[in-house]
């Protein structure tokens, strides 16, 4: 006889039944290695199959009981652990309940449900953790960035463009432009969420079932905030557009995180010297004793790298006909898992880093005007001044720097009598600033303070910022908040209906 | 004297300013060959500037009426081809205006503003434009499926996974499936719409600057939701997460349209021999008289390579720290530009293409069963009619199904016998189906009949979705109507203050 | 005193000596995972070196054979388990002596290097290792398609371009195609060879160091064919081409494993019919039991999508200003590794399943007729027959096809009516070829036999081919045994060395 | 009649012949902007063709000389002008030639060839010319490193790992490698140029043609070094392993590129102040008056980018089964042009900025040791003099350099009692270095003098390896002339043989 002996039970894909071959070792090994992830989702929607099964009639409740009791006693002994031993991938549950309660019973669990909808619902469940996670991560680094930013808006820094210094800003202003972006990521992610956070339960390969299921109460079991319309759709959108939209997101949050780190690392430097790393962030070197490598931020960069791999992968191995691709499927999630976790990772890093760095406050704040940044507001004094037009005024001062460069004078060099002579040469007409109004007005604090406008970096103007910046933080943690709770909610009551039928059948 | 002749004005990097050498004539013309897509919104920016500058009294009103008063002189002329031709590119406007007006007028747009403002404000207002048109595309496109779904309900063919005939399933279901890709496409267009449509103007190059703007008024009358809180991220962004955001929504769109694209091609094929294509999206061959070459649904899966390639273009190109990549932003718009144009061309093909394609329904029908694609049910059937546990009625179809393929028989010569000699097989006994059974199970309009779960083919269920699709189409066409109201409005409101300040200067 | 207790010696990077703190346990894990890999080629290096720093007098005969003795006793233990055990990656070599002997002695290996030249040794050793199995992988496959082809000059099949079937071939003429490329597979893998098996070893950290050592010997008994002539090239080089340029032979090999896996997965289809792929190879579906999934070449598919991701990873990972990635390296190499893996399995696979295949002929042979892929002849016939020009020839041919399709007829129904009232239609003039011709020039045989032009597939030019491409594949061949034979000499050199130097010790 | 009046011929696909509708016009459009590039090759390849039909006697002298005087006419009046206006793209050829000379004449162009060969040649004549290019360019750059290397032998700067000083090396070491990384970019594009430039003329569309062609002979007048010798591959290597060998070589150039595009903008900064850039690769700001924004170099590294993208379009697009892709070569091969033009361009920017930058010798060499750069010689010293392990000396050295930071001292503070204060701190004895020693060990002059090693940054070892790079050199610009000639014999080899043909026929 085909029909296995249940104790020893290895899978629905036995030779003798449809395929006279078994299949080869590689190939089973390289699935094997893909589900552990996945196994916690799917123990999950094995049991919600099961009570909506029961409930819809389409299993006895004597099996259901049975069914359930077996997979409780298999938490008991660890999921993860009971289920990769079993084998079976994802059909695991399968597989222990034949070997546990032979086919008569345990070959009921499958009824209406295919390994389309098995991988849909696991790959989703856990794409919805790896995101919750990360929103969790944004907004704690958002947290910080916004406390930090508070107590440094007297810290004053060079601001570049092209590499170059450019303008003074303050630390309190550049974090709060992190912020921004970290609130544009948690917009991006929780879209995301509302997007993968739906059910296929009951899809089937595409198409469901004759079975008359119940989606929505499965749904609602596994914490899924509504049920994909089209059953085609369920299965599909998992070699489409919502394989592309996590790893998309997560590079995008990546590409900040790693811009940062080679901020950091710049500013570690001896050319910048503006902080310094603490040492658990840093290597050594074995035979440069002196060196402190900065190999935290770095491995942020390498994440970053991975990132955009990650998307290409998914990108490339999803390609072609619809239904087409489907075992690439987990080429794109194994990069996507790790690269989710080193972002989770980094994003924790970042927010125990930067309280911790050392900041040399008097050299950024030298550097921030020494090499001319501040020198646009003597333009700004030439027109408010001397009614110049802003063009006219902008090229004198841009030939008095060149005078400077040429005679190896700086900022702190710039005199009346230069000033003028670049007017003269510019127009024939002398400048007419005396040197109270330069030497001011070439003070980055000044400079500063005087950006009020909205979004400025003056004091006033970055707590404001601020405040409004957490104001919407606010929000976003209760949208957070609000995601625990549903997600605690539909788990009890997934317990809730297994108890209850445990109770009724006596077990 | 170094101030240029008004009518010959060539720039502010002029020889002898800052610099002594002309810029070398190859980045010259690196530079001014990405500016021209950007002139519009420029334009615009150029105009709302000096209307706040006026209103602020930054700018007397009779120097803001006479640069509006030229600017409008422009437009006459066209706006594009003036600028390109007196060049500055992100500064055409005001080389435009000193030419005509001299420095001591023209000279003075600027104040208060950088290229930094400049290049963000209009490159978002051109990823905004290109954003509505894809949002528009994709809408047209759901109405389409969704008006050809209800006329193919009953159009059955064969569903696929890992390429081989799975199940059946009917055009429209497949279709809806495409609708609520789509669906999410357009979320997810619309969610980055609202992050890409923020005001950058008056944040200069990071930190504004010192004089008194009204930066929300200059949003206002350019049609920008808001003005972007902090100035470092108003200019960052575009080295930022949002230069990569755009590039990664277009590039997942395209996934689906070249999937789709893929389905056409082989459909089309001998093979399949599912539809005919139009020849007006083919091409024939030089030598091989028969051929008909599907080059339009070829040309959206080069378009899809492109989009890819244009998201690592961005990535890669932003990559470094804070401040360091700044003309990078022009290498990501260029092949943004083209990847958006090449979308919204072939979301019109789509809706083009779609209802011209000749269906032959008759053979798509039978090779939805003669490949097995309906003997799940027959194990339904056992399940119900037997009540044999899902597995053990699975595993005696699969041997079913493997005795036939050894005897060249197909599922139209599966009998009582056969199905009883496989379950003998199995279990040692018959499985007792008769024959009306097996037939009818196996006929697909039965199959596409019985599926009435959420989510399934049957008619009445998929008319139903058909409904809710149509529904959020309805909602999210409102949306882009108030779009497109706003930014009538805004444009409207820029006219009327132009108009405003003219007036009253008697121009 | 800092100096560590030897017997718990925990490497250079102790708290206390240049770092105050220990690496965080997080960035500590992620760098010793990625060493394993590495071990065998530093062990090679740590006794090359050894024997270097005698023979150049830099390390006493004594203290050189303690250290060499204690690597042999290492290797007695397994190598990789014990310097895993024993922690410090690239530095376990060191670690391990200075427990076992103190640092008096074990403290002197380092000298003269750094983990800039460990890394790139190492990195460079394993890389050649990859490149040495691929080699091989490619020429096994060589071989198989070049003995294939011998038996499969008669087996016609559509050639298709567009995915429209387009002229007859045979398996013959497409597997010697698939050799060509291989071919050159080959020769790129080996130029890559070439240029990444050069030694950095003694380059230390960019500028080698004040020691007089012998690079060339090192070199010499770690079996590279040359010495880096510059050392900050042979430290740079692994951030920069050297390290992009093995992922990009290594995916441009899998783009076309891939292609070839997608032709395997085309044909095993119900439309395609060509061939039935072996169930070794195959999974079924849990709920569609007739389903046999093709998930050996989709393997294959998503293996090539990794390929491209990985050199994506090495290309954005690596960016940025010379010295400034490192750590990135690893990040680049971790997915290569795997890849590289995943291409040997692959090639592997295709020797063993190209040869399995179940071929059906007869289907093949009709379908690359039946759908008008032989009437390019036609054309022929008219240009010899007629002396038609070739334009003219080929208009009537098509329109002879258009007037078949409108009704109904395929290329066995052509006439010479209705040859000639195409030519009718074209100009005027009847075609006056007669029914024997028409139907001779139709057969796919004939068509086959005709080609017998430089690279056609006739029988007889297949098997010239076949015999070029042999002849080319056993130079291949030797090539590799060349390799192999100079790598066990260097071995064998090295392992004389240190036998000798023992000796000399008396241990 | 359906046969096209010759003046207004407008190609083979005319409506009435297979197909019934025009081709679109946005699809005509796409496909026409693409062709101009290929078009000198296909110019060349209609000559050599008709020269081939001839001597194989499948034209009439007669008519080869009419096609081919017809052609010789159009180059008067410029290939690509006219063959633009006369339409027709890879066609264009034979389309001029039948408005010409009618179809009776015109239309026997084409007998024998296909648009599969017609792309191939000239795809792969149009990338040769482009690996021609870059080869000279890669060369060209070669001899000015050299060069510049040998005048700055004594030219110290502080070399960098992990971003950080590292060790003291010269500008002659640091270029000295450059030129090592571009003689592998050389032998690499040189190995692609051999598997390139090979012959798919006659291949047809795979299976070349029942006429008794010379494909050696077509190969030999257009330059080609050898004939594909299976026509299936001629044909498919474009959507193959040859369409991405190209742009992986060219993004591996571009990824060195812009690395030293990175050095050079790094070094230009304030932070760094090594070098000055000259004014014409720089713009400035229309805000900051006193900025030099290096956009020279901002170019190259988005080059880069752009040639990451054109790899990843290339593997992306043509990703599927065999014959599949084919439209996709367009998109590989439009942004494919575009890199490689940049490519060259940049190439030659390097070969003109180098001499040209200023530099500021004594900074660099203040830098290379006052952060401690030299300090891995001071325990060279101790293993030396005191004849202590490395690890021990590098320790107590370690600490030294600790203690220093702690107080604030620098390298040139190091006397004899802080270092035997940190051997104390190691191992409880003194180091006992006289202060004469440390001070000489430090100064980065003799720590470049000491490494005289091979590969070594020593004045004269440089000037050897540079004697050595230039010998290679010297043999890669022979084979670049050995090509130069190659081509130019075939080019008159195939004017040549046209000249004969019409003076036979009194042309």
């Amino acid at each position: 006889m085909l029909k296995q002996d249940s104790a020893t039970y290895r899978g629905f894909r036995n030779p003798g039944i449809r395929l006279t071959e078994d299949l080869s070792p590689q190939l089973a090994a390289a699935y094997g290695s893909r589900i552990p992830t996945l196994l916690p989702a799917i123990h999950a929607f094995d049991k919600a199959h099961i009570v909506m099964l029961v409930e819809c009639s389409l299993l006895s409740r004597a099996h259901g009981a049975a069914l359930l009791r077996a997979l409780r006693t298999m938490e008991g002994e660890g999921v993860v652990q009971v289920r990769s031993k079993v084998g079976g991938g994802l059909h695991s549950g399968e597989q222990y309940l034949i070997r546990k309660l032979g086919e008569e019973i345990g070959g009921r669990i499958h009824l209406a449900r295919s390994s389309g909808d098995l991988s849909s619902v696991s790959m989703n469940v856990t794409q919805r953790g790896k995101l919750l996670e990360l929103m969790r991560g944004v907004n704690a680094l958002r947290r910080t960035l916004i406390d930090l930013s508070r107590q440094h808006t007297g810290t004053i820094l060079p601001g570049y463009s092209f590499g170059q210094q450019a303008q003074p800003m303050t630390l309190a202003h550049l974090w709060l432009s992190w912020a921004a972006t970290l609130e544009r990521d948690f917009e991006r992610l929780h879209g995301t969420y509302g997007r993968i956070n739906r059910s296929a339960a009951g899809a089937a390969i595409m198409v469901g079932s004759e079975f008359p299921v119940d989606r929505k109460r499965t749904a609602e079991l596994l914490g899924f905030d509504a049920v994909h319309e089209n059953c085609a759709d369920a299965i599909l959108e998992l070699t489409n557009d919502d394989s592309l939209e996590v790893p998309a997101m997560v590079s995008i949050l990546y590409h900040s995180l790693a811009k940062w780190a080679d901020d950091l690392i710049n500013w570690s430097t001896s050319e910048y010297s503006f902080v310094d790393i603490p040492d658990r962030y840093c290597g050594t070197s074995s035979i440069m004793m002196q060196k402190k490598n900065v190999v935290g931020p770095a491995e942020v960069k390498g994440g970053a790298a991975e990132a955009l791999g990650g998307f290409v992968v998914a990108y490339h191995g999803l390609k072609g006909p619809t239904g087409m691709p489907v075992t690439e499927r987990y080429h794109a999630c194994e990069i996507l898992w790790k690269v989710s976790d080193s972002a989770v990772r980094d994003l924790a890093w970042f927010q125990e880093l930067l309280p911790a760095l050392v900041i040399n406050k008097p050299h950024m704040r030298e550097q921030s005007w020494r090499g001319w940044a501040t020198v646009t507001d003597l333009a700004g004094a030439l027109v408010t001044v001397c009614d110049l037009p802003w063009r006219s005024a902008h090229q004198i001062v841009g030939i008095a720097v060149r005078l400077c460069e040429e005679r190896d004078l700086g900022p702190a060099d710039i005199t009346p009598a230069l000033l003028d002579e670049a007017a003269q040469l510019y127009h024939g007409k002398p400048a007419g600033l005396d040197q109270d109004t330069i030497s001011r007005t070439l003070e980055p604090e000044r400079f500063i303070a005087a950006r009020i406008l909205q979004g400025g970096p003056a004091k006033e103007e970055s707590l404001r910022q601020a405040d409004v910046f957490e104001g919407n933080l606010v929000a976003h943690e209760a949208l957070v908040a609000g995601i625990d709770g549903r997600l605690a909610a539909s788990a009890a009551k997934l317990e809730a209906a297994v108890d209850a039928l445990l109770a009724a059948e006596g077990a």
